[in-house]
């Protein structure tokens, strides 16, 4: 950790490739972040998931460099302190085609880039240059590996639009020797994070060796074309220097280290290559991801390339030494992490029948998401906001009460469609003992403590989601987290809790799990729709329920705590106000999830013809009639019934449930539960 | 004239010292051309002497070149065929201390301009480049006189901006090889217009030999500092190309002549040195400009400057063989030309006691252009429009009536403050004899023609002025020329009007003169002020005045036409209707300049301690009383009185007075009137 506490690096292009892994590894480092990126060649979807790695929100800004009004309300709100600038067109045959982009993109955004910091004091920048600034190196002898000092001339409008960027910073350092600049020539970046989440997300044919590799190995493209294997390297085809994508992003880190660490007052600017200084044949490589996938891709060798050399490997000893940096990882990691990364996305970020929008009047806030996948007469909606389900739409029939604007879900209080937790239902007296300590918690319902207190779960807005697809290709994967801190609402410990959707052709199932680091924190977590059946109908007044169970806890009806008692509830409708725990089986697990589901429900409308079922592997659920709903003019009592699977009320209070409810940092929460629709028979 | 006739040449930074010498060259070559600039570092002046030199109007733009959405407006105003690119910082040493402010202007205005132009399928440009790109050709040998394949090395920020947008018009021809783009590269320009009206105005210290040489030369500066006198040169001093900007303007012209010959569907890009191909030494130069100023001047030889070189004069023949373009002129020329332009404009285009504005509500309409020039107790304005007197202003009393806006002086038509042209007063019938023919011209007053007919000189937009000091450094000078085509309002041939007003302490002259390219046509030039000596008084009643003579044409009360007699008129005071023509002397001059000035009338009023006096070289004057002025809201009737100095009523169709009007193309037509205030005695 050597970021300062209050102060941000900016990151403009933080959605890209490098841009992405350098964020996670500014964040490691203890770094405050925020970006900026127009997303005219990356996803938003890369920052969401490195607010999932990280588990922080990032805050970004869909903002290009050159509209200097927007990108100074960003100095303006954040005490930034300096610029890690990855923002550039970045394809060397696009940029021949379309050189003005390029320099208008590249060179004039630096430029209002520069303008701004200048105008906020903001000397310090790590620029992302390229070993394309050496351009043909064999025009000189003995010029391999490549130093810094290199003599610069690039063949190209990508190039040299990095060059021309490296004279400005060089030529405002030497106006003004404050300025502290770190250039970073990169060499080949290859790989992805281990975690398979984030990598390089190219768009159109790959240009590059190993993504398109990739795309061979994924079957998106026919064989790779080897161009020339008669160099005069080991086995005939060039020598490059790659570098895995982690440590050129640490490579920044350094980088900005070393620029925080010149004197106090002094200033600098040089230059530093980043790469391995180990070449690496076409082939190397090659065979490297082959063993990565486990077998051999196919390959033909066709013609050399125009303006291809036998050897660009970097003299990474400048970084070496002075930053004390040197890459890590060999290109079998980078191999593997990539085939990883490709195998989990095999479309990049892009999802078949995932798509997400924003909610009402919230264009570019990024925090009301609404994520919607649809798998063939099954369409669902969730937010970021609560991890809540917004909208079920089984054939054509929408099957939940859902709102339309972010407001609208933050003023209402009825736990709408929201992930409840830290603890669902009632604690009573909104506390309890753990080692001979009374836990106080936040009350909110009376005397009790219920859904997770005032500031719960559904108010929360959750990280990510990670969508994708599942391991038998079936079915669409969603999955948030939320890092809820030690004393929130009272209760003790931090607890990372994720909530996993799968939505099939005909269900939506919730998986919830969680850990602590805490000796012991009760967690009970459920979701909070409201269904209904009956069509558009407003009321639920109508709606047959066959219940797998009729045992219900009995309750203190002033408290609504279990009294210890057991009583039945026998009903065949939902006619009348229903509000009861009711219990599926014994358990004494924390983590459900290895259960098998069990149905609890079943309930069917006689104005339409859909049926909704409901499984769990949780001991218990509530059933409610929402009697108390009121949204003025959009909900009213009775809108949707509820049915939420958990642990028994007050477990954390009761000795003989404890077990359901108290994890501790060894342990992990899980339970599943599954919503099913069919047609009546 | 190879120009076409409804395309225009965009000329970015038309204002500046090379680009208002190209758009001379260009105009005299037929070419229609715009101007933009942003008038950063140069003066709208230098457009108005332009338009003052080609005797057209020029239209021009305020805009920067990074403000695309006006940009755009002037590419959709104007079909413009291609563009010559000049605008740009261009300061060595301030590039060095505020290098961003150099890219964002130079750079991404280019990279703005460009992409306006491919929005509009401009594709021809001629950019103003600099030997300076070639940085410092003595790392190679042999390599002077510098040919066009010198590699490049730009060692200052201003040579990089150059250097960078060659690259990105090489890079735009490589994408799109039907993109003509010809690389000026020019060396050392030097002097003016040999008319004195445009040159260089460098503000602040000149960094340039010449323009330094010149402040010293007019005592604005103490003496030359010569770098160093121990090269390896005949005397000492480095050698440089020094060109004359009207060489240096013509290549301009010779390098669009050859963009536009390249074969039809096809492009260029390509780079020509701009030099003449001799070096001179700076004691070369010196001694010329010695020589033209006609005396020594002081100068100091100190040590050597950083980064100076020997030698650098340009190798001149691709230009020469290519474009069939080489210098003509020497330094002895540019040293004459800059010296006219120094002694004419000691300060440059300022000229103190002179200022300009435009009228209410015409904010950027150069058109609406107010003058205004102030010499102790006397301030008097002036408007480009109908070069009219729009305030005298002496000891802080308005004596003249004038208007706000310029909508408001279109809408009248009491020809108020305005030059009345060309023929003031009425032709009998509309009509005159010359060589036997009878010539129509547009009644406007009946059936005679008045003032010049419906859309007379106090309709049109003169151009200039040009504002000077006199040759005792008295009094200022400003000079306005309107070219009235053959057939305006019926009149023959084509008339060049100047209208020069001279203001001292307390005078304001106008001498009036014009030029025809006709064997004869009728002239008579006259301004129509309403004055008012009441004060802030709304009428000129109580107006006491002392006329020179009693003499006065009788004319037809109907037509208002002479009837050949004399008449009387013997007034001591303004407060009855007056008409009239009084005769002040024989005369029988087409020109009258030369005559001295005969006091024809003193006025004054009782409320006011001020006395107007007026004299002329013209044989008569009109005398009206402003009876017929109606401006709702404004003025009048009797709102002032007019002296209008000018030939006999309907001279031309007189045979004795013919002679008087009657302008051939061998003569010049003058008159002078002055107008003198003072305190009464």
């Amino acid at each position: 950790m050597t970021g300062t506490t209050n102060s941000y690096i900016l990151v403009t292009g933080g959605a890209g490739y490098i841009g992405s892994h350098t964020v996670v590894e500014l964040i490691n480092h203890g770094y405050n972040v925020v970006i900026v990126d127009n997303l005219s060649n990356s996803s938003y979807d890369a920052v969401s998931r490195v607010e999932y790695i990280v588990k922080k929100p990032v805050p970004f800004f869909n903002v290009d460099l050159r509209d200097s009004e927007k990108l100074g309300k960003v100095f303006e709100q954040y005490d930034i302190s300096g610029v890690i600038h990855f923002a550039a067109l970045k394809a060397v045959g696009e940029s021949t085609h379309i050189p003005l982009k390029y320099y208008d993109n590249n060179v004039n955004g630096t430029i209002k880039l520069l303008e701004t910091m200048a105008a906020h004091k903001v000397k310090t920048i790590v620029f992302s240059s390229s070993a394309t600034v050496y351009g043909d190196v064999t025009r000189f002898k003995d010029m391999i590996p490549i130093p810094e000092h290199c003599p610069n001339d690039p063949t190209n409008p990508y190039g040299k639009t990095k060059y021309v960027i490296e004279n400005i910073l060089h030529d405002i350092y030497n106006a003004d020797t404050t300025w502290k600049s770190a250039i970073l020539r990169y060499f080949n970046p290859i790989g992805a994070h281990p975690s398979g989440l984030i990598g390089e997300d190219p768009l159109g044919i790959p240009n590059n060796l190993l993504p398109y590799l990739a795309q061979v190995a994924i079957g998106r493209r026919e064989k790779l074309s080897i161009f020339g294997n008669d160099y005069d390297s080991h086995d005939g085809t060039p020598i490059r220097d790659y570098i895995h994508v982690v440590d050129l992003a640490k490579g920044h880190i350094a980088a900005l280290e070393y620029l925080n660490n010149v004197t106090e007052g002094a200033g600098l600017f040089r230059e530093w290559n980043l790469g391995t200084g180990k070449g690496s044949t076409v082939f190397d490589v090659y065979h490297a991801f082959c063993k990565a996938v486990g077998h051999e891709l196919p390959y033909e060798v066709v013609g050399r390339r125009d303006g291809d050399v036998l050897d660009l490997t970097a003299n990474a000893t400048r970084a070496n030494t002075e930053l004390k940096w040197s890459a890590e990882k060999n290109i079998d990691d980078a191999c593997r992490d990539l085939w990883k990364w490709t195998t989990d996305n095999p479309k990049g970020y892009a999802v078949a029948g995932y798509q997400w929008t924003t909610l009402a009047g919230t264009d570019g806030d990024y925090t009301s998401r609404v994520h919607t996948v649809t798998k063939d007469d099954l369409s669902v909606s969730f937010l970021n906001y609560g991890a809540s389900i917004q909208k079920v739409e089984f054939k054509n029939q929408n099957l939940v009460c859902g709102l339309d604007t972010l407001d609208e879900y933050k003023s209402q209080d009825i736990y709408l469609g929201a992930t409840v937790g830290r603890y669902a239902n009632r604690i009573a007296n909104g506390q309890f003992e753990i080692n001979g300590e009374t836990v106080k918690l936040d009350k909110n319902n009376g005397e009790n403590s219920l859904h997770g207190g005032s500031n719960g779960f559904n108010k929360q807005n959750f990280l990510g989601p990670i969508v994708k697809r599942s391991a038998d290709e079936e079915n669409l994967i969603l999955q948030f987290v939320l890092v809820d801190k030690a004393g929130a609402n009272g209760f003790p410990g931090e607890l990372i809790a994720a909530v996993e959707y799968t939505v099939g052709n005909d269900f939506v199932e919730v998986e919830y799990s969680a850990t602590t680091d805490a000796s012991g924190t009760p967690v009970n977590l459920t979701n909070h729709s409201y269904w209904n059946l009956a069509g558009n109908k407003s009321t639920i007044d109508g709606t047959q329920v066959k219940l797998a169970t009729s045992k219900a806890l009995e309750v203190d009806p002033n408290t609504l705590i279990p009294t210890g008692n057991v009583s039945t509830l026998d009903i065949s409708n939902l006619d009348g106000k229903v509000d009861n725990c009711l219990i599926v089986r014994e358990s004494s697990q924390i983590n459900t999830s290895s259960e098998s589901l069990v149905e609890v429900l079943e309930a069917s409308h006689p104005d339409s013809t859909l049926v909704l079922r409901v499984e769990t592997t949780e001991p218990s659920f509530q059933l409610y009639t929402g009697d108390y709903v009121d949204i003025p003019g959009k909900f009213g009592p009775r809108c949707g019934f509820c049915v939420e699977p958990g642990r028994l009320i007050n477990a954390v209070n009761v000795e003989k449930w404890k077990q359901l409810v108290l994890l501790d940092n060894k342990s992990t929460y899980g339970s599943r539960t599954r919503y099913s629709f069919k047609l009546k028979n």
